[in-house]
């Protein structure tokens, strides 16, 4: 702990030259940014290549990550620590090699090793071992089985038969209660700008002051208590960095120590928490304000300043969770959502593009393509037109980043949000998410028409409501019926979340993020629609064309004719499309009736991740032609094949959809045959950010753009030892990931969707 | 788990003879009793002297108490195993001749070994080991320090620095945060009548009814992770009764049974709770029903249904917890609470007194005198006259019962009630109290005249509200500034209260008790006061004499000089009556003001246990011209020395406190020499049966009966080794005591307590 008088002399040093007042005053990373840091609106021409340093480690790292493969997708797993962020001395990539290590800092002792994180749930930590040859050792599990509930086993004390039955049959899917709930972002710049004692201090009156003079409810009691486990996450944090040799107790003196610094606060947060999410969030001109400062001092070299940034990316390729087989079905590909956000604009107008933006999307050019950190370009038509070109160039090369609409955010989120998981906004260090996976939409459009019953297990899982008994469809009363289905199961959806939550707070909290964040928090009560497309298209065929139902012995509908032709969500056609914006404001709308946990903003999304397979495999049949088993069209996109009218007018669909509507997040992926994008690079380029201008001014929200066509997806398929295909890096729903680690049936997934060969 | 058909067979046999319909069809023990009893008019013509087993055992358990007292107070003490219901196999007094145990099951595997109880506090739990020369074990450390809060923690992560300050200047005193809340009783009879597998049928349903159909608030969370918890513990009550070759799934089928079965309840509360007061209930009457019937049927003498009582008395004679020395000041001689409630009557008119009512107090002649179980007579002028002359020449002969109102408490508890801890009543089985030790008014009243600055600390505690200045003090100033300061320490008290019993719920949740009890529970929020004559009397003499303040160099009121004469409180005199029934209804109204955990209803009380010596010891001069440092008269007692018109005139200051404004009790110890009592054991008996008929007809609470003369507890104290003195009982403010295990200082001021020796 330094002294104050001491802590005010290094403060003088470590802010030496850094303008503005408040962000001195009160914890105010975003002031500080604003007041310090320097838009770039040139070109490429200042980037550097990698130091001998990096391409050693890079090596390393590759092979290490051949290993891991070969290894059955685990190099090494820890049995005996439970992790958190002091439970390990340091750990380096090369151990004989330390120094070339600019940015230092490992999740455990070793790289790639995986760390043992029982507070989700000691049966899931115990199974991820067992199923890559590893013992459990059983002193924790008596630990997390007799003396310490876990939030797994929280969860399922207090989940209903109603719920049960809803999660069996995968009506709700996905859900965080067999893993952490992640999406929560610490604000991990602080930890440079302030140090770590001046966030202890201001923890330290936060607690003084909650429910002072006032009455102590739940909630502030609650609130209490996670102050007192945020100030000592705090401390566990200052003794990891001391272990490194570093004293993080005072702020950063320079670009060196920023990086690390905000890297540390990461570190703590991924040692600490194994959340699906688990984000590092919008660092980038945050740190170009050191590095600038040191560059403009001629304290570092420009080779020096992307040595970092470098390293602070090798280091976030290197995140990894021990995870459990059906997690990896799910999320396909190992992905941790290291989300690293890039680029917008300030609400001033001025880009917050800085050089440092180049720096992170050239770590793709200089260690080559990878799925992690997912690189997110907050887009705006008017960011700069050379990082465009850049973004685009990157986009057309590697296929591994994505765009979000910053000027449909920025109104909500201000000019500091950053991405928290795949395509979900928070403000940075003033909001967290309660994650909620999502409900199957399409599902629910079968229970109503089968009275609750649920169409594969024939089980009477949703209201016992009057089945539909009419040979063909009539649109009024399925509507009528949908209505009454989704109402019960947003109420059912909404209480399975609140559950969820509240255990996830009383047995894994993520003391570690927390601290790092606001005292008093925005909260926001994610939901999610799965189905979306298939909903549409459904009730767009029996709206518009007939739909005969095919019943079973039981006289369950199990399938259904279509006679006749009707309009498909994806094709700018509004009478499909006005469907798709009703969809989404019903659900919300019904959302919104329940009570949700302490009191968040209910919100929702049209996101899938790679689970759109999984969730197809357990819906049955729909009305919009879609077999039963198939996989559902991932997030916002529209079902395989109905994209008729090219790119533009799928795009458009998407568009109308009402981003205040779906605040969580609307999805979309899209794979465009190169041919189809220009006949060189500057037309590709071009073409891809005049796309992308016309889209987001538009209105949409998101884009995962491949490029590239049917036919190498399916020579990496059937021969992923060629060595070009090691670090292939494809976009789906909301993330990268590299092709060949991908499930056989995520990769026939991926093959069977729409590849745009006309614009 | 038995089969539902066997357990339907099981039933029936179990259930031969027995009458009545709605206990067969919900859980309702008083149902039961209440088609099923036996009242007794007769007197003790029938009461069997103890048997062979009894004496060899009871001389065993007074050898070990011996041994326990030559040690230092603990005969021995667990290290290595965290209590629960089943973490121990069987245990016997004596390992050797097992079968001279009818009623078997002891808190570990040894008699008197005292368990460890981690979860309130590690740090108590292994400063009682180290206090006794114990070694901890740190594997449990670890636990209890890095993966598992206990409640200890949790309240002292959530205390404000307000609270700190009041509770280290003690004007909350008493609080536990130290120690388990208790006052909690399980309805132990519901093991016998129904069996276990039963009660976790009916938890099962009710977990799946709470919250149907509605919306999972944090209330139906909580209430649905306990009955999940409750359903476990019902199990390890299961496993440990197996343990002891007992199959408790199944109700009780004999006399015999239904004492262990209920028994067996108990054990499990006191294996998995050490809680300040672990309380029987009321177990009397419902025992009885299975007694009748088995000497109806001849299966059992009346030899043998009293060896069943007194080897079950036996048991709760035995029942101890580690403690750390502050504990031990505040309770002294180491009390349970144990208390068993005898007698009382029910809403038809019938008494409830059976021949078990008088074989429970006979255990007190078969084993002599004892603390444990703290027997309390729920007194009515109206219970059959052989009963009342048995309990007055019981607490005659050996001070060991307390007596408390049924005709007060009847109206708001029903019939049904018990004692939960020394005289708070609560409904057995259907109710439940957060137990808030007490603020200490007397101190209040100098923070009044002290501006908020605590008297002994000089510390600001209070609210810096302007001190009184002038020299005498004016009542109508006292009288505002004293409600002002009320009003804060009642807010700043309610809102340490609820963080306890928050705190009490997340980390050491009495799920074994909580079994055997109601899903859908009453809830208490019960406060105290204490120093409550010294601030009547203070007001009085304010009022009806001068009182002139002395002032240290700081200005602060250090003491008073009183000019002239004013009434006290205890004297039958309205002028200082009246003030009393003020300051008990002012506190609680200000009590009313705040919101409390769960929604519970705030109760008040007027008692102090013990612990009277250690708050006067913390608190200043009184403007009564009691002394720094001296006792605070303990519970409702009028101050020692203020009672000047003997005991009648006494017990009538008593009968004005309104027993609706302090729901959670009224404590008056009273001490009469036995001369003015009467001349022989018959006048005696005549005049202490008529002192308590005229007392509780008047509606006063609560009297404990101390039939002796100083002179006597001046040689006990002078000459514990003497034979005579080692079972000598007294009652102190809410339980029996024996004489010698208390302090010094504790005997020192029950020797100073005033001694009727006119009535």
């Amino acid at each position: 702990m330094t002294t104050n008088t001491t802590l005010d002399t290094v403060k003088e040093e470590a802010w030496k030259g850094f303008k503005g007042r408040l962000w001195k005053e009160e914890i105010n990373t975003r002031d500080f940014i604003q007041a310090n840091y320097t838009p770039y609106h040139g070109g490429t021409e200042f980037l550097a290549g990698p130091t001998k340093a990096t391409d050693e480690l890079w090596d390393q790292l590759q092979k290490l990550q051949k290993q891991e493969r070969a290894n059955g997708g685990v190099l090494d797993m820890e049995a005996d620590v439970v992790s958190s962020a002091n439970a390990y001395g340091p750990g380096y990539i090369d151990e004989k090699e330390k120094n070339l290590e600019k940015i230092v800092g490992l999740q455990t002792d070793k790289p790639l090793k995986r760390a043992f994180m029982p507070y989700g749930g000691i049966r899931m930590a115990e199974e991820a071992l067992t199923s890559y040859g590893y013992t459990p050792n059983p002193e924790f599990h008596e630990i997390f089985t007799k003396y310490h509930k876990t939030h797994n086993q929280g969860v399922f004390d207090v989940y209903t038969p109603e719920i049960r039955a809803a999660r069996r049959n995968k009506i709700i899917t996905g859900l965080p209660d067999t893993y952490g709930r992640g999406r929560i972002v610490g604000d991990y710049r602080r930890v440079a700008l302030y140090g770590i004692d001046y966030l202890m201090e201001q923890k330290f009156k936060d607690h003084d002051e909650v429910g002072k003079g006032g009455q102590m409810t739940d909630e502030q009691i609650q609130l209490r208590e996670e102050i007192s486990d945020q100030y000592k996450a705090l401390k566990r944090i200052k003794e990891m960095a001391e272990a490194y040799g570093f004293d993080i107790s005072r702020p950063a003196l320079n670009a060196q120590e920023a990086v690390q610094w905000t890297y540390f606060g990461y570190l703590a947060a991924i040692k600490e928490q194994n959340g699906a999410a688990m984000s590092i969030g919008r660092v980038s001109a945050f740190l170009d304000v050191y590095i600038q400062r040191d560059l403009e001092n001629e304290v570092i070299t420009e080779e020096q300043a992307q040595e970092l940034i470098d390293h602070l990316v090798m280091k976030l390729r290197m995140v990894k969770f021990a995870r459990i087989p059906s997690y990896n079905e799910l999320f396909s590909g190992d992905p941790v959502w290291a989300t690293l956000s890039l680029a917008g604009m300030g609400q001033d107008g001025r880009t917050l593009v800085t050089k440092n933006d180049f720096r992170f999307l050239h770590t793709l050019e200089n260690m080559g393509p990878a799925p992690e950190p997912n690189l997110t370009v907050l887009y705006s038509s008017r960011l700069p037109e050379p990082f465009k070109d850049y973004a685009a160039k990157i986009s057309i090369d590697t296929s591994s980043i994505q765009y979000e609409n910053d000027d449909v955010m920025r109104p909500v989120w201000l000019d500091d949000y950053a991405i928290c998981c795949c395509v979900s906004a928070t403000q940075t260090g003033k909001e967290m998410q309660f994650f909620g996976a999502r409900a199957n939409l399409a599902k629910c459009l079968l229970y109503a028409i089968n009275g609750g019953v649920d169409e594969k297990s024939k089980a009477q899982v949703g209201p016992e409501l009057a089945a539909i008994t009419s040979d063909y469809l009539d649109y009024d009363e399925l509507m009528e019926k949908f209505d009454h289905m989704m109402e019960w199961l947003a109420g059912m959806y909404v209480n399975t979340l609140n559950m969820i939550h509240f255990m996830h707070d009383k047995y894994y909290y993520e003391a570690a993020e927390m601290a790092l964040m606001d005292t008093h928090l925005k909260r926001t009560f994610a939901t999610g629609i799965a189905g979306f497309s298939h909903v549409v298209d459904s009730l767009s065929a029996v709206k518009y064309a007939k739909v005969k139902v095919v019943r079973d012995e039981d006289g369950i509908a199990e399938d259904y004719e279509i006679e006749g032709d009707f309009p498909r969500y994806g094709n700018d056609d509004d009478r499909a499309d006005d469907i798709a914006v009703w969809l989404l404001k019903a659900f919300l709308e019904k959302l919104e009736h329940y009570h949700t946990y302490r009191d968040s903003e209910p919100t929702t999304s049209i996101l899938t991740i790679t689970s759109n397979v999984v969730y197809g495999k357990a819906t049955g049949s729909l009305p919009d032609g879609r077999k039963a088993g198939e996989p559902l069209s991932p997030g916002a996109n529209p079902s395989y094949g109905a994209e008729q009218h090219g790119l533009l007018a799928s795009l458009n669909s998407l568009t109308k959809l009402p981003y205040e509507d779906a605040l969580d997040g609307i999805s979309n992926t899209q794979s465009i045959n190169p041919d189809a994008l220009g006949h060189d690079e500057d037309e590709r380029i071009d073409n891809l950010c005049s796309v992308l201008d016309g889209y987001f001014d538009r209105g949409a929200h998101h884009i995962n753009v491949n490029i590239f066509g049917r036919e190498k997806l399916i020579d990496a398929m059937e021969h992923p030892e060629k060595e070009e295909y090691a670090n292939f890096t494809i976009r789906v729903s909301g993330y990268a990931v590299k092709f060949i680690d991908m499930t056989r049936e995520q990769q026939l997934d991926v093959i069977h969707r729409t590849f745009h060969s006309k614009m």
